[in-house]
């Protein structure tokens, strides 16, 4: 792939085939690209391979399969930060990925995420290294308590974090996350939890959405809100920040970047994922080009869009069979409805999404 | 199908695989519902087909294939007036077909369409049937000169008009659209060109988007600006007409009216077309719910979104070898780019458009 933009009738090659490579593939069309997915688990077919031209049904560890999807794609990009980095570097001594193994490897590990956003100049959540159960009284002095405990390398699951109130919990906080490689975080008492999502281009311009305000429930993302009701300061604090991470990442595409509004306004860094973000929905119906448009430009070597809204937005998950009231937030005004095509809605699984449509408040 | 709504996982077929099939494709997905695109010509596959779970590739007057369609789809709909009537009534034995013959018979017939347009109470241009060259004398008398001969049917190659400036040019206009049975109508001197993109659900309900001003540059669009400038009265009435139209014919589904904007203010629907349409491709990034995905909701039975435009927007469409500009385009502030996934850029061709969006300006 040379720096010219793709030409129209190439092919994007996506790894994963869930909703986030379904709304992928949706954005390759309509810049004329097709998207050849590659899942191997999950729905058959999957969610993204109702709208993509062709789909790929091997294992990350299919050499043959690999070096086929790969002679077949111009650029391969991913839906899903849990790829095997050694899949990616096969990939990548082929065809080009975006983002690069180095984004994929900084995000598979949180010790060497926190101690990349500390050398980018920015605070992670006060944290120490744990690699074993002795380990974690010492932790413990450096993040204060409580604090969670969770496996560097993150679980398919949402397992893997256990939360500590004093050494004594040492031990069974250790079993609890399977007695695996570790970092000990601490537990930050934030006013907000923010996101941005930041794309980076080829050429290295970078366009950020406006900040969204996230809640959680049970872990899982419920609901994102813009505009966040926030100061222009910590706004803009935030956007800088995200600007920060994906340059010295070197990055190409579009990532979500989480952050803690801490007392006082000052952000923490939570997380970077190197893809597009559940955070960034809202941007489908509130932006003339969506993050999902926004990477596929920035993958294919294509001009950034500017990432201004024009409307306020909030996104609200469906998780399990809360879509089943799709039909009845269809008469809503104002609301658009996003159904993922998938089967079984499992409690807590994103099955869709709606947003709420408001006029520009500023 | 019964009068609830279809259930996500139920498949839609749609008749037509060009990029309105293609749009109407993504729509489906996005409501969890699967496209089965019949496309007997054209692209090998069809732009739609892209983005689709299903393509037959059959002729229309291909029973068998029209049949098992029939079978594997829910309900069915068309991207494209000119499908033959006798396919439709086969299908809509054996499927419910969205919208209907009717709505086909009057879109395709210039003289049922001109009659259906006045017994509703709303103004066509003044026309007279045209049955050979000796009608044409008594025909000018209605139209005043100059005036257009159009045949009947609509021609699937742009030919099929002629000029009149007097009595004399009778013959020689005859000859040029093939003596076909023609209607005459008169050349209105508007002063602007409306179109009006409304839906009208399953329950009757209706709704429209805000009317379009258009412009055309030989015969073929080239550009719709929403807000129209013009007053909330002729606006008012141009959506009103579509509505009555709408209801009038028992639509379900999109449709398309053009209208003339005379002086003085008074309209002249030109045109109705029983499907999505290429005036209303600035609903994608303008309103929560764009054309395509209300038709979907329409022929699914599903609540129909209120149709409010959050921005303003003005959408071109890129004609043959202009789509060698989306680059440049794409570098533009707020512009979204869409390419149809076209192999041959022949002039004239609609190859893919850009929208502009703007703050709304009320």
């Amino acid at each position: 792939m040379s720096d010219s933009p793709l030409a129209p009738g190439a092919t994007v090659g996506i790894l994963g085939g869930g909703q986030l490579g379904r709304m992928l593939a949706i954005a390759c069309a309509r810049l004329g690209l097709h998207a050849h997915i590659y899942e191997p688990g999950g729905e058959r077919p999957p969610p993204a391979a109702e709208v993509a031209r062709h789909w790929t049904d091997a294992a990350y560890g299919d050499d043959a399969a690999l070096d086929a999807f790969a002679a077949a794609c111009d650029v391969v990009t991913l839906e899903f930060e849990n790829i095997p980095v050694a899949t990616v570097e096969r990939l990548a001594r082929r065809v080009p990925v975006r983002p690069g193994a180095r984004a994929l490897a900084v995000a598979q590990d949180r010790a060497a995420e926190k101690t990349f956003i500390a050398e980018t100049g920015l605070s992670p959540a006060p944290w120490a290294a744990v690699d074993g159960p002795g380990d974690i009284a010492a932790a413990l002095a450096a993040t204060g308590t409580p604090a969670i405990l969770k496996t560097r390398r993150l679980g398919y699951d949402g397992k893997g974090q256990a939360r500590i109130a004093d050494a004594a919990g040492a031990e069974a906080a250790w079993a609890a996350i399977g007695a695996e490689p570790a970092v000990l975080e601490a537990t930050i008492p934030f006013t907000a939890e923010l996101s941005v999502i930041v794309a980076r281009g080829a050429d290295g311009t970078v366009a950020a959405f406006d900040p969204g305000r996230n809640e959680h429930e049970h872990g899982i993302l419920r609901r994102t809100t813009v505009p966040a009701g926030l100061t222009a300061r910590v706004l803009q604090d935030a956007v800088l920040a995200a600007g920060r991470l994906a340059t010295a990442l070197d990055y190409v595409g579009v990532m979500g970047v989480e952050l803690f509004v801490a007392p006082g306004g000052r952000l923490i860094v939570n997380e970077i994922a190197p893809r597009v973000h559940n955070t960034g929905h809202w941007t489908i119906e509130a932006c003339a080009t969506d993050q999902f448009a926004q990477h596929i430009r920035a993958v294919a070597g294509w001009p950034l869009a500017d990432a201004r809204r024009h409307a306020d937005a909030v996104m609200t998950n469906l998780l399990g069979d809360e879509i089943d009231a799709l039909a009845a937030h269809a008469a809503e005004p104002g609301v658009a409805i996003h159904h993922y095509g998938k089967g079984a809605a499992r409690p807590g699984r994103k099955m869709g999404h709606i947003t709420r449509l408001a006029p520009l408040s500023g």
